[in-house]
């Protein structure tokens, strides 16, 4: 018997609010019974659907706040407007008290991290968060990091998302030492950014837990020619979002031949299951949740527009991740890099007295 | 009667050379009949498949040498070996000379930029050159511009790009104003890069021809909700290759869930041709062919893993830009561009004054 969770959820989030992430919870619950929930919104609004979901209703604990923060509200009108009194910021308060274990939220990105960064701070020697997205694969799932919570790092910030990146791949695929690669342009040591390349060289040489696998490209992440892909939050959101774009494309592409015939809509009443099948894998609501990474508290930022099952697949994301201590695991790896960071640049400067 | 425009073609390019090379060349003549081919390579292996061709043969000036770039040379060392000595600098220097209205090649995109810069020299006014890809889209087609040639430019850059972009996208669909969009995350003004919020400032205010539609994110490419897409090398890089593995996966999860079951695999048949349409939608042959901006001179490279078909494609697309007088339209373009920011400076200065 594993311990209890606590969950909290900012229930006012997203594009439908109550309506959905109740519902999404108590899915949550009937697959995660050693759980529990701090719901925290507009507290009539929250109760009119609690009452259908019973189960729920027991394991929740309801704390009522006047403020939601808007879909389309700036980090910093967010912050004025909600710090200390909206459902976010108090969802977000109860893992800096450690009253939740982790917080989900479907509200809108810019705030909720701006949220976050107060309400929770920084790790020790971390200096900017990352939004880590789980990628499906040909093969399985790979983890993509940052999807756009930092715009044009430096070289050290790439290695600080290696790592973060590394022990989340342990702590959610179970895998000992996760293969990691540095998302570029060619695979040549030349091509590609400045700060790619010296976190390049700087990740090669570093001994923490994982296979770094040198230069990846755009293509590599739908192979799942790694477990961990590396990258700034610019070019990362680019490509999560280009890949969402193609996934579209290519389903209307399919839908349009399926229908075009006489046989081939045949085909398609035969082929439904393979087809539903399909639709399965490529489902956005398997993989919905994206990790704050950096932060000394475990947020999921579920897609605004998701509905209940793509909720409760956040909550399942989050519940992975802290039930497998994904924090210390963090931890223990960013000393481990820094004390090999140390070490070289002892031996560095000894190798420099020698040459004197 | 159009008049015959004459092609220059880096016959040792690829990785397969002339025999995929020439075969390409012979197609592209079936359907673009006022043409003329300058074979450049060696002139045995030249003449070997060439023989199997007589139209082509026909219609063709063969020009030995000695030298072939290779796939994994980098631009330094291709341009120390292959300097007016190879196949890929021979058939540029013919656009140079004018022998030649554009040249192909499907040698490795590095060296082929680097000697594209050298032998044709940068237009006026074009301080970085571009690589424009044509995307394919739910409802049809639009350019990507830069994928990969130049990483981290300016806003300047960006928006000669926009300008290059326009003018092509009118020479290739023969739209009077394309809609332009430029690559960010998220659509507020407030995210985004530094140069990219600069950009798109310059270009709300220019009076090119196109219509401005501001920021667009990595989904948008897919829809095609605009005709043409800027962004720097790096980022356009990534969405382009994360498309290529994002197609590669759905049509893995397709073939794999339609040969599941026995009724599946009995629909799969049943709809073939569908699935043929499909195919036939997503062949990256069909959009094959990167175009070089900026240059004076159209270069176009092909995928080097490509067949005859493919390479074809890439010999139809140049036919169409030089066609369609795209390096004029480009240059008009930059021009009326130019003297919009200096009018503007102008007012800037009057303004100035006046507040004096």
């Amino acid at each position: 018997m594993s311990e209890i969770i606590s969950i909290s959820v900012d229930v006012m989030g997203g594009d439908t609010g109550p309506a959905v992430t109740v519902p999404g919870c108590a899915l949550a619950l009937e697959r995660l019974p050693n759980t529990r929930f701090i719901l925290v919104g507009d507290e009539t609004q929250i109760k009119a659907v609690l009452e259908n979901y019973p189960e729920l209703e027991e394991k929740s604990e309801v704390i009522h706040t006047d403020v939601a923060v808007g879909m389309d509200d700036k980090p910093s009108q967010a912050l004025r407007r909600g710090r200390r009194v909206s459902s976010m910021w108090v969802a977000l308060a109860a893992v800096a008290d450690k009253r939740a274990g982790f917080a989900v939220s479907a509200g809108n990105t810019g705030a909720l991290m701006a949220m976050a960064r107060f309400a929770l701070k920084m790790m020790p020697n971390v200096s900017r968060p990352a939004i880590a997205a789980i990628w499906p694969t040909i093969p399985g799932e790979s983890i993509v990091l940052d999807v756009g919570a930092t715009i044009g790092v430096d070289s050290e910030r790439l290695v600080d998302f290696a790592v973060m990146g590394e022990a989340m791949a342990r702590a959610l695929f179970g895998i000992e030492r996760p293969s990691v690669g540095l998302l570029n342009i060619g695979v040549e040591e030349v091509k590609g950014l400045e700060e790619v390349r010296i976190a390049h060289r700087m990740l090669r040489s570093s001994n923490i837990p994982m296979q770094y696998k040198g230069f990846v490209e755009g293509d590599d992440i739908g192979k799942g020619s790694v477990d961990v892909v590396v990258t700034e939050g610019f070019s990362g959101n680019i490509a999560l979002k280009t890949a969402e774009g193609t996934a579209k494309q290519f389903a209307a592409y399919l839908r349009s031949a399926m229908s075009q015939t006489f046989l081939s809509r045949i085909g398609f009443l035969l082929a439904r299951s393979a087809f539903a099948r399909l639709r399965e894998k490529m489902d956005p609501r398997k993989s919905n949740g994206g990790v704050f990474l950096g932060l000394n508290g475990i947020v999921i930022k579920s897609h605004g527009g998701t509905d209940a099952e793509g909720f409760a697949a956040a909550v399942a994301l989050g519940y992975e991740m802290t039930s497998n201590n994904l924090l210390d695991n963090i931890s223990a790896d960013l000393t481990l890099h820094r004390a090999s960071v140390d070490a070289e640049a002892e031996t560095g400067q000894e190798g420099e007295k020698q040459d004197k």
